[in-house]
């Protein structure tokens, strides 16, 4: 019996910290392969193509959708963001452990399609910290944080959807929060050698 | 919002080392409560009342059951065995974690009455392991132990009765692994307390 991969899809809303929070996990076990998205929107600076996003123009996002080549995409604030599905399902294969880092509604629609998968909501400490974090970010107008603290606590209002919620108060406590998680996920009944116990 | 703690369930099959994990949990971690189980079997050499079981008579065994005292009870082997009820619910509703160190019929009647109660099935690495452990233990006989073994045998048929399996190869790498259970599940959305993130 070949061993599958996980699939951790971590997500949670913008200034939740989820790319520092997947950094961390690589930085920690190289054995976890992260999913590059695709996106429309164009780079910004310091970016790279094929590192942080694969950025593409939205007529190759269509035939990317039309070739049935993502396993999820969505628009999010005008862009479109999708995974590409051929390195996900490899990787799985071959029993790596595979690490998205996605926006709520495509992390839904993995955990339609593949719902073994495992999905994670990266929460921040308080909404005053998430306020205050956007904030300081400077890349928002108030109107758009006002939105933004809208959709978490309409994303917070159906906890149920996900299969785990781990605060990021720290990233050393959030980091060891998922690969507890992880560690756990791997003592699953559908994770199990039965044939390893009787003949091992 | 008053904290339920957890109820983590720690079975397996005879010859798993149940005790000793259980033994390892509570000296890393003492906020963890055990509960003590009621039997009708007689103490074992070294055994103390109260600590390692409450040694009771058949019909006092019977008075607990029918006042509906136990939150479970099975036998084993031609012995009753119980949980008593009061101690576990009071321990959960002051926001601590109780572990239950039972048989699996108790384990499986606990899952039914109480579903949030995390089920752990601690296997031991390798069935010959297991049957090398029971036969140097001394304890039973050859027809004995080969009963045990079918058991476990039956019991792996169906692991997805189960909510988590561990294998105890070592004491230090299973209780590693039991640790991450526990704090993935307080990861899980019903422990996510939203008034604390909305107003904290």
């Amino acid at each position: 019996m070949s061993k599958q991969g996980l699939l951790i899809v971590i997500s949670g809303p913008s200034g939740a910290g989820k790319g520092t929070i997947c950094q961390a996990l690589l930085e920690r076990d190289s054995s976890f392969c992260l999913s590059v998205s695709c996106t429309t929107r164009p780079p910004r600076s310091g970016e790279k193509h094929g590192i942080n996003y694969y950025f593409v123009g939205k007529e190759e996002f269509q035939r990317l959708i039309d070739e049935d080549q993502l396993l999820e995409y969505a628009k999010v604030y005008d862009n479109y963001y999708g995974t590409p599905r051929q390195f996900v399902v490899e990787k799985l294969a071959q029993g790596r452990d595979v690490i998205l880092e996605i926006d709520i509604q495509g992390a839904l629609q993995i955990k339609q399609k593949y719902p073994q998968g495992i999905l994670i909501f990266l929460v921040p400490p308080t909404l005053s910290i998430l306020q205050e974090r956007l904030t300081k970010r400077g890349t928002d107008s108030p109107e758009v944080i006002a939105h933004r603290l809208n959709c978490v606590c309409d994303e917070l209002s159906n906890t149920s959807q996900y299969d785990y919620l781990v605060t990021n108060d720290t990233v050393e406590h959030a980091v060891e929060m998922i690969e507890a998680i992880i560690k756990a996920e791997k003592c699953r009944p559908l994770h199990f050698d039965l044939q390893k116990f009787l003949t091992g």
